[in-house]
């Protein structure tokens, strides 16, 4: 459990990376608490750390269940598949959206291996 | 815990269904990202996905604190509830918001019950 | 785990306390569902709420995870101070959301507490 928690701790850390971006993006783009719009460039750092917020609500307890009750081996990787997927969405995101699909993609997919490494692990348990 | 993660898993899979009904509701009625508003319909799916992700934020870590410190059978059995009031409130929030109360009361009242079971157990074993 | 627990239910409650002044807020100021604008005040407790909820992804996964592979007093000790930081941003969000930096800044480096708390612990535990 100690290389699964080492990697949710790399994605908090990624996911208030992003966060500290949107804060710098509402002073350059001249959005004011609490419009979450009105710049379009601004909307972009925005969505793109909510949908990170979105996909960590399914990597954490997936993650650690994932550690508990199936492979870690298999945690730890898709884990560290879906921090690379992240990073990958949140650049595209911000250079222009329609790009941010293989980003997107890698980081859905990581998160189906992860709830599926849980599930089956406690499914075994279970039964 | 394994009967507790598999309905916390169930609850994610729940989550994710919502989430890709989002993202063809934004191509069904054309709303391009990073925009979440510019079509009512499409708000209600996605008012109804991120009203489930506030509650996930509680149902998750009570369910699993539950089943751990309080009694898994309940934990279980308030998860099942949750997962059916989720159920309900996102398919009434698509047909008609005003009609989103019982599903939502459902839901609410399962992390009410996950939420006291998980303190009382914790409370018993502090004290 | 007890009281780490204990804290993190605490947490959850002030959420759904959140949660239900946003729902206040929602019929005083005339706000009908899915709508999450169109009354400055309204955006307030909407955002307070919002944010709250991107603060919790940190601190539940950091507390649990440093109450159980760091220092347990630290993880209770830095999650008392997010629910102090998290009281005052909610309170001066609503009055002014140009004051809401202390309280802010106060649950912020709680987080950083947390991360730092279960990365090292589970760092030691690892090599």
């Amino acid at each position: 459990m100690e290389f699964v928690t080492l990697i949710a701790m790399l994605a908090l850390i990624q996911y208030l990376a992003f966060g500290l971006l949107v804060g710098r993006a509402r002073t350059r783009f001249g959005v004011q608490a609490p419009a979450t719009s009105g710049h379009p460039e601004f909307e972009r750092y925005f969505r793109a750390h909510y949908n990170t917020l979105e996909q960590l609500i399914i990597f954490l307890p997936a993650i650690f269940a994932g550690g508990y009750f199936g492979h870690s081996l298999i945690a730890v990787a898709a884990g560290a598949v879906f921090l690379v997927g992240r990073s990958l969405y949140f650049r595209t995101y911000i250079k222009d959206p329609a790009t941010r699909g293989p980003g997107m993609m890698l980081s859905f997919a990581a998160n189906l291996v992860l709830i599926a490494n849980a599930f089956i692990g406690a499914m075994m348990q279970a039964f």
